[in-house]
């Protein structure tokens, strides 16, 4: 488990099913997500209208919750889209994103981790801090907490929802119960790019499409962003360029990258 | 007709006039398309408001309605900018994305078709065929049928409804009734891009604004797609990067890249 | 006031602070103004729900309205978190995108003049006359008169409403009351990007956040736009390629890039 060769046997399944991702996100990232699911192989598509979700859920062999840009239209088709995929036994990625910084955000992760049940839960440690405490101190959508502040609240947020929690951070926590798997690659330029948190949780609902463990699932996302980071980062001046490498870099992705980069503890 | 020496005239006139360019499209493609608008010359804007999308209609020479991620109020905007851009006997072109995918969009793009002919409908083969037929067989947004499979639908579609039909694929189809123009020009690596099927209904309507044939505009606006595909795939080892040399060609694209480059058939 | 090492003070003030940026902007920009707010080293966010705009400005250091692509949901949205935003003392940056195309923008945009004044209104030449006379003039969201022409309209702006007013164009002005500075730092291929006017606005709601004087903010804004601009353009064959190295110069801007290239008037 959490071998190499077990990453790549998954970005090998993606690129030869082209599994179909829906995503209900938001504007910022549509784009960036979008291009990331197709580099590394999988099939986007992106919906909110209450009155298509079902259907496309219908058709999607994952489904992605984010709610960076929200509003009470979206909510409701996040929470329709959500039932249904529960009824098909769809993986349901969700990311809180800014959870914590309003209590709008905040409440409405709360709903939907409650009533729509997510796989896996992929945040920040503000964000995983700000869903599993009562307290409310998220600054923005960053991350003002080391990841490591956030281990006790993701493993209670595992615990207590059934759901693999996955933190992003300079070394990547991902929690199943009290199970921990760290991933230690990645770059500092990675925060300079707005919109690689939600890339990470679109990509775990590739993986999670393919892979029947949830928590292998966001492991594997969270090293092959890594992965791609280092790559990006050896090629880039600033963040857009970075931007760039790093699609291209999820697009060439080779099992003697992974071979040679995978820094998931314990191994 | 569909000579190199046409289509350059197309691309200089766009350049000349800067033609506005009205897109009511969806939120992912948003930014690349205006970019893809600006680089070849013309002036995109964006606007989706029932209170102003008759009076931006007024200012523009070509509307371009994509339904890539709809919902209720987007779709009164589209019919009601619709109906005055007919007034008007503005060049009107419709992308059905995902049409078939779910009967929300199916049923959209439908209404869109009778109640505001287009001039022009650019989709791909599935989207062709959703329109067309009553069945129901696209899988997410992204074709799943050969180009030459849905010949039958564009030219039924084409005959049906008065417009031109543009299939894009490995090879682009575009027919004008039971006329048929075949493009040749294009590269593999785009349809992992996300958006080059929308950008290539933006640039349609921007080539419809200068050129006074639907069928003619269509073609070369294709053409100008697959050239620029071309030109940009030598140089990028990744999709992120085949898009920015994708756009950066479409500014640079001139005479001696088109009369090299150019394969229409029947030329 | 307006010497390089100003200009360098205030840019060391934003990658110290990473001050909080809440935009309501338009769909068009969203990404690549967060992008541009990360590169400089300011903290964006985009939250346009009527239910946590008042959270968030309470949490921001500045609040950037950009009525690019403009919805009545959104208007209400603008004005509540206008109203939080005075409240607090907020500095406000109003971007007027497409003011005179359409009387909905235009109205809009006065209306916001109004309810919730602004510290800088930022535009092109077109839409700061558009607010300023009677007259609908403007042709999409390009600029249509040279930035001269504004000036007039400008410095009345300036003087009803008493907030800053920065035309962007060839030669940028920033007017407060009587008082004028010209920016001539900058590349012609900066209108052929989609939306770098909206991040000219979104980095002055960054300066504005960490220096007190909104004349200072708007200058110092527009200097580094346009140096990063030419920088940008030393390196790109086309304008993707453009946005791309702009972004990346905005992160590398250093203390010698300003003093070698700032051209403010009067120094």
């Amino acid at each position: 488990m959490f071998k190499p060769e077990d990453v790549w046997t998954d970005v090998q399944r993606i690129r030869a099913d082209a599994p179909l991702v829906h995503n209900i996100t938001n504007y910022v990232v549509m784009n960036t997500t979008a291009n990331a699911l197709l580099a590394i192989g999988a099939s986007p598509v992106m919906a909110h209208a209450a009155e298509e979700v079902e259907d496309m859920v219908s058709l999607a062999r994952a489904l992605v919750i984010n709610i960076g840009t929200l509003s009470p239209p979206w909510i409701a088709a996040m929470l329709k889209a959500g039932s249904a995929a529960r009824r098909r036994s769809l993986p349901i990625v969700l990311d809180p994103v800014g959870a914590g910084a309003t209590r709008f955000r905040t409440e409405t992760a709360r709903q939907i981790l409650k009533e729509t049940p997510p796989a896996i839960v992929r945040g920040n440690a503000s964000e995983i801090r700000a869903l599993y405490y009562a307290e409310s101190e998220t600054k923005g959508v960053d991350s003002r907490h080391a990841a490591d502040a956030a281990a006790e609240a993701a493993q209670g947020l595992s615990e207590k929802h059934g759901c693999v929690v996955s933190v992003s951070g300079p070394v990547d926590m991902i929690f199943s119960g009290d199970r921990l798997v760290r991933v230690a690659n990645g770059h500092p330029m990675m925060p300079r790019v707005t919109g690689l948190g939600c890339t990470a949780s679109a990509l775990t609902g590739a993986f999670a499409a393919v892979n029947p463990s949830p928590f292998e699932a966001a492991v594997h996302a969270m090293a092959v962003m890594g992965m791609a980071g280092e790559m990006a980062a050896e090629l880039s001046p600033g963040p857009a360029s970075f931007q760039t490498h790093f699609l291209d870099a999820l697009y060439r992705l080779d099992e003697e990258d992974i071979r040679s980069r995978l820094r998931i503890e314990p191994a």
